[in-house]
């Protein structure tokens, strides 16, 4: 491929566009079920639910500490199949992309994309790209569909949640959030946090083998307390959460401080939040915390029927209601 | 929803957003799959081989006669998988949209979106919305994924085409093309031309009973000439096209002439090219042309080892040579 750009004639279906999907997408991306050339593949999933999800990605800046569009894109849809107890097999692809971006930032992003899908032993089968004019998108935008197997008819869903629960996080929370804030550059703070931004399938795998798991759900939009409103509605119960217990890297929350942003409603990309029987608590931190990527995970609370609130105790003894969130704090975080 | 225009508040996975999911998407989408609280849902894809595709939308306009962006999007993700053979049964759907895009118009096009499911016998079963600022997007992005299921393993593909063998198309071509173009209104030219924008399922199915046929492909992005440069390519054959025989509106040939546009080249979004072996193409005529969508289908030409170009044979005994695309004749058409 020659052109150092992208130009409106790389959406047109004909030369251009093959150059540019053999090229950045076939190369980095081939496996046996990718077939740019057919309109559908056949996809074996073998004996289980079959489970399907879905995700668009707008983030700005396209690469951030940690991570770039691409490889949020994967963890992203793998996550959503992860925390619904399935095994993530294929994904699909539809890559929106702005006349003008840089071919090299394109082929980084489909590289990352890539590499995030081989580590989560997943395989993009297919895709579609389109091109629009400059001004009609701010570089690229990716979407995709995930399908998943479920090995068995995992009882899982907010519905099975009962008051007393106990509520679990898999690791810090906000990192993701403030490390895009950071690569935004608009407030001239150097990042030194990176995204959290990886598959949580080690995590959920291991969650899975605790009778009492309820539910689980990956804090991406909205953050943590926007899952636990979501839990308390779907619910009907209150939730109880102390603040000191919840994990925060010490940068995420000095930044969070100066520029004035709850942690607690920005995004994770790599976390999961879980709720189990209680009984069971003890023994689903151990399984999280044996895991590298649950070494931090905490028990942060409880559900309860005191209220329909999500009430924050905090360290000095006060109580504090986390509302659901109106205006966004941070747009085109994921 | 009191609002009347999307605001960035609508994409941050809170209050505004769950209202804006309810009452736009999940009112005109609802069925027992799609759960709007689920990360990823079950689907039952019974016996055959499970056929996956993607597509991502961004025609402008977003309505146009015919049709509009929802309904393209269900025809796009459903006639991939028709032309593979298969019985589309899900879609997932992944919306970019706009601040600032009037609710009423997101409406009218989640309903048309609707009601093109709800005709092709397909269910949205997982969605995705994303709001990003002004000026970067046009208005609305959708992007999609198909999931189906072929009964018994067709044996369809571009490896099994034979020199010699017919190729019709299922109607007039370029219609879905012109219309956008008069949608946009740069011509100052009245439209009357309708996209032909449907699923192309009943067309297929009649097909699929056909014994010698070797494959089918929906002529979109870059039309008729661009599937059957894929053909030739993949086949090693050339192709001849007899020029009379292509069914072609008159308005859609006038618009054509007076713009500078071959209608070979412009999209067609319920149309179905096929390839059969020359002894049946006389039963898939008579197959496509007891349809109602299938009544213009035409016999337009074969394939040949004479060479290995897309060549025309004009009405007046010259000959042209269909060439690839390369500069975009019309972006954004779908």
């Amino acid at each position: 491929m020659q052109d150092t750009h992208v130009g409106l004639a790389h959406g047109n279906g004909g030369r251009y566009m093959r150059e540019l999907i053999q090229h950045i997408f076939v190369r980095h991306l081939g496996n046996p079920e990718l077939d740019a050339d057919a309109d559908a593949v056949p996809v074996d999933c073998g004996a289980g639910d079959i489970m399907l999800t879905t995700d668009a990605f707008t983030v700005q800046p396209l690469e951030f500490p940690g991570g770039n569009i691409g490889s949020l894109a994967v963890h992203g849809i793998v996550n959503d199949l992860a925390v619904s107890g399935a095994t993530p097999l294929y994904l699909t692809l539809a890559a929106i992309i702005e006349e003008g971006l840089a071919v090299a930032q394109l082929e980084r992003i489909v590289a990352a994309l890539g590499e995030a899908a081989r580590r989560a032993a997943v395989r993009v089968v297919a895709g579609d790209t389109k091109v629009v004019r400059r001004g009609e998108a701010a570089g690229l935008y990716l979407s995709g569909c995930g399908v998943g197997v479920r090995a068995r008819r995992q009882q899982l869903g907010m519905d099975t949640i009962r008051a007393g629960d106990a509520l679990l996080v898999s690791g810090p929370v906000g990192d993701h959030g403030v490390a895009v804030l950071l690569a935004r550059e608009e407030f001239g703070l150097m990042g030194q946090v990176e995204s959290d931004c990886a598959s949580v399938l080690p995590l959920t795998q291991a969650l899975l083998a605790i009778p009492g798991l309820r539910f689980m759900r990956d804090p991406t939009r909205g953050g943590l307390a926007t899952v636990l409103h979501e839990i308390s509605r779907a619910s009907g119960l209150g939730v109880e959460l102390a603040q000191p217990a919840i994990p925060l890297r010490p940068a995420v929350q000095s930044v969070c401080e100066m520029l004035g942003y709850d942690p607690l409603y920005l995004a994770c990309e790599g976390r999961v939040v879980a709720v189990v029987d209680a009984d069971d608590a003890p023994r689903a931190l151990q399984a999280l915390r044996a895991l590298p990527a649950g070494a931090q995970a905490a028990l942060i609370g409880s559900t309860t029927t005191a209220h329909t609130r999500v009430v924050l105790s905090t360290a000095l003894g006060g109580e504090r209601c986390l509302e659901e969130l109106e205006d966004d704090p941070l747009p085109r975080i994921c």
